[in-house]
């Protein structure tokens, strides 16, 4: 049986992990943006490696996650979007995210973002209008969640640097795959 | 007259700025390189295309490190390369160097890092042997110093990567430039 120690507070994660200077990571994403932009000409395809630079580093990350939070198992989608939101971002980015938008069947929600440390001093120039600036988190969260064996489609539906009001990432679980354990309890 | 506030040290620094999750950075910066070695084929492209990163970030980090950290102007080299070592390498990446092996003349000294962020959980594959993994870091130190006037070269001597006890950064000065004012005083 697992210890019984409580959750951490999002503050208390992000205070416990080591950190460094968020404008020096703001440049660093901004220097591949920037790279592939220039390798890869077409913007579509730029978007499809954000998303999986994000997705790989996603199914790095959920290890850190686990072990740093001590969160147990997540009885569904809709507390497992809570503890992303308020831990997850917190803990990764220091910030928090507000879940909302769900629709009925509870297999749907967006995480809004009213501060988002990736897009510091970032401007999209007229020729880059398609590009899906933030599609490394969005490839985070996919990654994550595929991880504890929650198959999702992540869409951004708002985005500040295309003239919208707040960043808004929807999030559409599509499969929840049983998880298998390799071995039986009493191998 | 400029105020006379006392450096910050730092740790303050360190305490004073915005910060994300070091595993983050650590995997997003893992991320680029990647796609570098798949762009480029060869290493040595690799290589200065991370140095030249390195120094775009380099000459905006300058900028941030200035305005936080209350250092007025330093009297020369040597002062300089402690401040980068004791503060700069604090406030962007959360640990210090040490300043060594100056040389007679004082325009030449090491930067050793013990702890470096950048290279957990990274492990160079035999293909990879000439990468010069964190020549982002000898980039940014060569366009923070351009950007205060000093025209360096800036080359890793030892890298716990290829098997070395330590990280040692090279930092050769090669010019003072003296700047120059754009306006004149009673402009």
């Amino acid at each position: 049986m697992p210890p019984l120690t409580p959750p951490k507070s999002g503050d208390a994660l992000f205070a416990s992990v080591d950190r460094v200077n968020a404008e020096l990571f703001t440049l660093t994403y901004g220097a591949i943006v920037r790279q592939l932009l220039t390798d890869l000409e077409e913007v579509e395809e730029v978007n499809k490696q954000l998303d999986q630079m994000g997705y790989n580093i996603g199914t790095r990350l959920v290890d850190e996650f686990l072990a740093k939070s001590n969160v147990s198992r997540c009885v569904d989608f809709k507390e497992t979007a809570d503890v992303i939101a308020k831990l997850g971002f917190k803990m990764f980015l220091g910030v928090t995210a507000t879940v909302t938008n769900w629709d009925a069947e509870g297999t749907s929600c967006s995480f809004v973002l009213e501060d988002n440390p990736l897009v510091d001093f970032v401007e999209l120039p007229d020729t880059c209008q398609g590009l899906q600036y933030c599609n490394v988190l969005s490839g985070v969260i996919r990654g994550a969640l595929e991880m504890v064996s929650m198959k999702t489609e992540v869409t951004w539906v708002r985005d500040m640097l295309r003239g919208d009001d707040a960043y808004e990432m929807r999030v559409k679980l599509i499969k929840q795959v049983p998880e298998e354990y390799p071995y039986k309890d009493d191998d």
